[in-house]
């Protein structure tokens, strides 16, 4: 309560109209439409999930495109086209638009069709990532799998739909058809003309989104992009975010004896890469959370005193999170979520060699792996960024390489990695003063008694920047889904809740003039 | 040679009967023999090889059993039977015997028939563990998989057979078997009454071995235990070796968050376990070979003037095993391999969490997960050992646990652990100036014109204390497979002239009075 109190203080001057926070009767319309075509909805949303949309998989890929442009024509949306970037072997993006007669304002509504790499044997027994099944919650909670309703019978709210992009983010694209749909069938009118854009390549770095743009740019004219992307906030209400961390990484591989060898017969004479691997990262950070990498925080972009203001004041979720998490102490200790979320980071992805479990056998591996993920914030560069971790490698004494190292490179070296540089993209702010800003804040509180949160970074990244760059528009991001949704891991899901109310959220958006 | 010639020397004493180095008559009987008859031979070794062996695959493990006690039963060998330790679920080890009219020696011939856990993916294209192929060199050179030639056609004494269990270990038994018929069907009587015990436990610790020696204590009563596992000498050279390292092993689960979480939404604020498992493990190592646990290397038995001088003096390979396995220095600067087979060892079988290459997601892992390998040398007690590391593990701030830690405990310490520990046993070594030893040294040199090496302690393990400790007899192990063999890993092969001189060597051991 006292946080909430204050938090409207910050906004005061910021958002006037909207200290009574309540659902329009637009909305509820928009609600009545949902409740009663919730098996509609869901038969089409399931279909969708059906579809592989891993992005390596090409043919996948099309199928999910063909899948929303048929959805997009059974809608009556208009000029449906697919995107091409004109680079070989690139997902398009989808395009469509509903002209509103008199308006004078454009928005365009994105979400992403593709989704992260997939490791079945990592899902919940039960599971499998394009199998959509519902649970009657959520698995961690005792959730157990359940068939679907009758078609006369409701879906209870607290049921979940697990599938890879679930959340992540087929439901922001089912989310925005569907809100366009629940408008026109509960006899009401946008308020502006509507663009939709569904990107296939935003889990692969959206490499090829500043070429679609850039090609498009006239089509792609706006008042604002909205993005619809990621989960509400942790409190469970809802958010409008005005920034995004920037991504980027590096695949890091140690390499060992050429062939493995037999740990009696050759350990403590035969150098273990693995061993190798983990001395070098445990030097990229130290015991309490902090990047060690050389000037790794240097560039980072002052928070303004509003920004400030409004982090320290956001509903605090932690002592919750920590609890459900089983965590009992945050990395960087005395930091919240959000203030960390406002650091560049450094993370261990994932690390492999060898094996564990039961297939481990005595052995010295003949490389080790590890994945990092750098996000950045204002004024990191990504490229810099990598840079910056590069240097430090060298700095510990290993021979970098950019390829596979030779044979003659490995004898000649102690320590010899291959360092894969991924694409990546820098982090992107909005102001939190912007007069289009304040509109959309109001749309997206016309839908519920809580107050919004307004979030100027969120901890996800999305290629924000380029829109800025390319088009000189700016992205204001309302994400729908629950925040324990394994959004990028195993056992991805939605709670129906959170899907309607995305709904009637993108519904209120396209009712701004 | 001028360290075959030191050798010679500091053997003098040892072994006076053998400084000319020949092969006997006896033994080009029966290498004619093996000659005419290698179609035959690998038929048999081929059909073993195709019954998988994994330890915890109980049905194959019974299998593999009857598959031997045919074999024998065809060599008319007498009393066969499986020797059970009474515990449920336990795999028996495979007995069999020959009684020599006049011998007053008696020698058990030891190998074992289980194998490693496999990974499939992880091998070669084209080969199957449990599939055994041909191939016309070490894949590693460059060589091809063939197809087994016609029955008039002879084996390339350099053609490999790709197989898990090819070297380690149903070629020892097979070498076994065969050496008893290439002495009958070469018209030849072995000297000594021959015990044959076939293990089936070695790859997961041998745990029941004890319990089998117990039972059968009478049955087993011999002068010498012969064990044929393990590779020749690095110089190709035949070797006999007196001791073995102990060998044990943990299993390190470090706890992160219940749930994966999106890297960008939590990175910087929820633990990463990979980074804490990673921290955890760089301090057990320095940066040149060092296990930095405490008291770590107090209870090593010191060497004695004559091991020493032994070692010293060994052939060394270093030089082109490093070539040949991309290696710039060893891990302890200075220390030969030999030096550091004579030291135990803290080894990273496999280290795993999250994802890596294309399966990798930006996301915290919920564990991650190490095998550490630990390796003893006379002196060392593997549950001591153990214990230094799990103690050196709680320094560093862990929480440990010895089974899956709960939420309350997850929510209570900021590093959990939970560490399983394997079983384990301790090293074993005979004395180099032990009569019976020089009488099997003898024999092994009786096959081969180049010096056999002899090993106080081999870097590899095997429970051969529980012998001394249960039976008082001495064991000496007698390795036959080449040193590239790929043993405990994938592309475990054997190659074909390896086989057929360790055939020999058995022989040539069968004749000792």
């Amino acid at each position: 309560m006292r946080n909430c109190f204050r938090l409207s203080m910050v906004f005061i001057g910021l958002i006037p109209s909207i200290l009574s926070f309540s659902q329009t009767p637009e909305i509820l319309r928009v609600r009545n439409y949902i409740q009663q075509n919730q098996h509609a909805i869901l038969d089409e949303y399931l279909n969708f999930l059906s579809i592989p949309n891993t992005a390596s998989d090409s043919a996948s890929v099309q199928q999910n495109a063909n899948f929303i442009m048929s959805s997009m024509k059974t809608r009556g949306i208009q000029h449906i086209q697919l995107l091409e970037s004109g680079i070989d072997g690139a997902a398009p993006a989808v395009y469509g638009e509903v002209n509103t007669p008199g308006a004078t304002t454009t928005i365009i509504f994105y979400a992403h069709y593709d989704g992260q790499p997939v490791n079945p044997a990592q899902w919940a027994k039960g599971l499998s990532p394009f199998k959509p099944v519902l649970a009657d919650k959520g698995l961690n909670d005792g959730g157990q799998l359940i068939a679907l309703p009758d078609a006369a019978k409701p879906f209870d709210p607290d049921w979940r739909i697990y599938a890879r992009g679930a959340s992540d983010d087929k439901g922001g694209v089912m989310a925005i058809l569907n809100a366009f749909t629940a408008l026109r069938e509960s006899k009401q009118k946008p308020g502006c003309n509507i663009r939709f854009f569904f990107e296939g390549e935003e889990e692969s770095g959206s490499t090829h989104l500043d070429k679609i743009l850039d090609r498009y740019k006239d089509l792609l004219k706006s008042d604002c992009w909205i993005i619809c992307d990621g989960p509400v906030d942790l409190s469970g209400k809802k958010q409008v975010t005005f920034g995004v961390r920037g991504d980027t990484h590096l695949e890091l591989t140690v390499y060992g004896p050429m062939r493995p060898l037999h740990s009696g017969h050759y350990g403590n004479w035969a150098p273990n890469p693995a061993m190798e691997l983990v001395q070098l990262l445990s030097t990229m950070k130290d015991g309490e959370g902090k990047v060690l990498v050389k000037n790794f925080y240097d560039d980072v972009q002052p928070l303004s005193a509003e920004e400030k203001k409004a982090i320290a004041e956001m509903p605090s979720m932690d002592d919750k999170m920590k609890m459900d998490l089983g965590i009992a102490a945050p990395e960087i200790p005395g930091k919240s979520l959000m203030e960390s979320k406002m650091l560049p980071s450094l993370n261990i992805n994932g690390i492999s060699s060898g094996n564990t479990g039961k297939m481990a056998s005595n052995m010295i591996p003949t490389t080790a792996v590890a994945d990092i993920d750098l996000r950045l914030v204002p004024g990191n560069d990504w490229q810099k960024q990598q840079q910056k971790v590069i240097d430090h490698i060298s700095a510990q004494g290993f021979y970098v390489v950019d390829r596979e190292p030779s044979l003659a490179e490995r004898q000649q070296h102690a320590k010899v990695i291959w360092i894969f540089r991924s694409d990546g993209y820098n982090a992107q702010r909005t102001r939190l003063d912007l007069p289009f800003a304040r509109r959309v804040v109001s749309a997206v509180q016309s839908t519920t008694k809580e107050q919004v949160v307004l979030i100027p970074t969120m901890g996800g990244s999305l290629p924000l920047y380029i829109f800025e760059k390319i088009l000189n528009t700016p992205t204001l991001t309302v994400g729908i889904a629950n925040p324990d949704n394994n959004q990028h891991a195993e056992n991805e899901n939605i709670r129906l809740r959170n899907f309607w109310e995305g709904v009637e959220t993108m519904a209120a958006l396209m009712m701004i003039k």
